[in-house]
């Protein structure tokens, strides 16, 4: 069993997920640096005591740490896996907290050898944002993707596998492309048919006064997701277009279905397709 | 202020709205009677002593009622308005909680002139249905649109407020045609999106085997609707048709408007959308 007491992790991005993790990881006693380039940001890092030294400086931060964890939006991350060569030249774990995965470990790929990098996605979030909404329960619970490459060794997938467990999540190995195809289906795609309703809802208000008065809890639960951070969804799309330009094809298949079903009062097959995802929907956590 | 005790009301339907409906009346002190086709619901329905008498029939059901309020799916309304009329020959107030308004309301105006009709539609729901979900404090807080017919006296109107907040809604006029124009982008469109978007991840699933393994809470939030009572959606989606192919058009302008945003990497354009929708989600109750 990997021991992290003894290890320097540094996060770099102290937001909502690694201000999160920070949370989670204080009681493992392990060395946590903060990196965020908003002073704020590390000044509440320190009140709370989420890591032991905070700083606006990466090449601060990532000093002699054994592990960094990226957990910035996606193309954030990109730009950081530049900006740490030089930065580092000692044995070293490279670990995100990527949206997508593709795009990360293509890139981690050509990362100097003292580097054991290794792509994550913890699969839970808020439509929060920042560190003010920071939890240490927010992985508990939940699945974490660990998408190794080629070159990641069984010491570090072992580290990896420890510190997930440490936050009380469970890990989940996949390879990258698999991991950004499914989650185009069971994240991409919800976040823009939320982000639609909003839209059509704005429109429909403006002709009638009473559509936000209405819009009762069945309207905030499909909707909810269009409150997430803009900057970390815009990553995601653009990192992630062919995959999340699939989901929406077959999605409109499937809603265009339904709607030549309502045109022509098609009860039967209404009731048919309806009864299916109703068993579907049922047969998930609520 | 109108006294509901020595009033005798039926409410025909014991499922979740008209479960909770007596569950909630239950300390107002009037004689509650439940009508259901189920016997066993019946049996709940007296065993959690919703109501002071519980019974199959009708006609014993309705007699002598001050209040009959119809707690089923649409299009069974639409038929329980034509059962009553040999059954009650007394002065009798009727109302019912359908989800859409138009098509109850014409047929309440060909109701005999002892009764006294009135729409309502409270604005809760769970994806629960049936008695074992029914919840004394489920229309606590929430909105309960009236819509009046010109028949409608004010002694009614009276009435109805008083048991709407009686049971701790907040009573809301509508008329029964805005209403259900309103309530198709509020309500039937999302479940809507989210049939489909059940629909699509099992078309995602069948090739990707870990789509259910990752639908974390964005997509059962997103997905929820999809699990409500079918019987119940499918007379929505009938009775108020036009309302809601009207909201579907507008809704997959806004999404065909996003796919073309994605498919052209406009980021200036998709951050200026997104931006838009995550404020006004944010801006609405969690």
């Amino acid at each position: 069993m990997i021991d992290l007491r003894n290890l320097k992790i540094t996060i770099v991005g102290m937001g909502l997920m690694g201000g999160s993790l920070a949370g989670a990881l204080r009681s493992c006693g392990c060395l946590l640096v903060g990196v965020d380039r908003d002073v704020e940001t590390n000044e509440i890092a320190m009140a709370r005591r989420l890591v032991d030294r905070a700083t606006t400086d990466l090449a601060d931060g990532v000093r002699g740490a054994d592990m960094v964890i990226l957990a910035t939006p996606v193309r954030t991350i990109l730009r950081l896996l530049d900006d740490i060569v030089p930065l580092i030249d000692h044995a070293c774990v490279v670990m995100d907290l990527g949206s997508t995965k593709a795009r990360v470990v293509a890139k981690m790929q050509s990362l100097p050898q003292h580097f054991q990098p290794l792509g994550g996605h913890p699969m839970c979030g808020r439509e929060t944002s920042g560190i003010a909404a920071a939890d240490a329960l927010l992985y508990r619970g939940n699945a974490f993707v660990l998408t190794p490459l080629e070159r990641t060794s069984g010491e570090t997938l072992d580290l990896a596998h420890a510190m997930v467990k440490a936050i009380g999540a469970h890990p989940m190995l996949l390879d990258a492309e698999r991991h950004d195809r499914v989650v185009a289906m069971t994240s991409h795609l919800p976040y823009l048919l939320a982000c639609s309703l909003v839209a059509a809802a704005q429109m429909g208000a403006a002709v009638e006064d009473k559509v936000w008065n209405l819009a009762a809890s069945g309207f905030r639960d499909t909707s909810r997701l269009a409150a997430s951070n803009v900057e970390m969804m815009l990553d995601i799309l653009l990192t992630n277009r062919e995959a999340i330009l699939r989901s929406l094809s077959i999605y409109r298949v499937q809603l265009n279905d339904l709607v030549a079903l309502i045109e022509r009062e098609d009860e039967d097959g209404l009731r048919r397709i309806l009864n299916q995802c109703q068993q579907c929907r049922s047969g998930l956590a609520v």
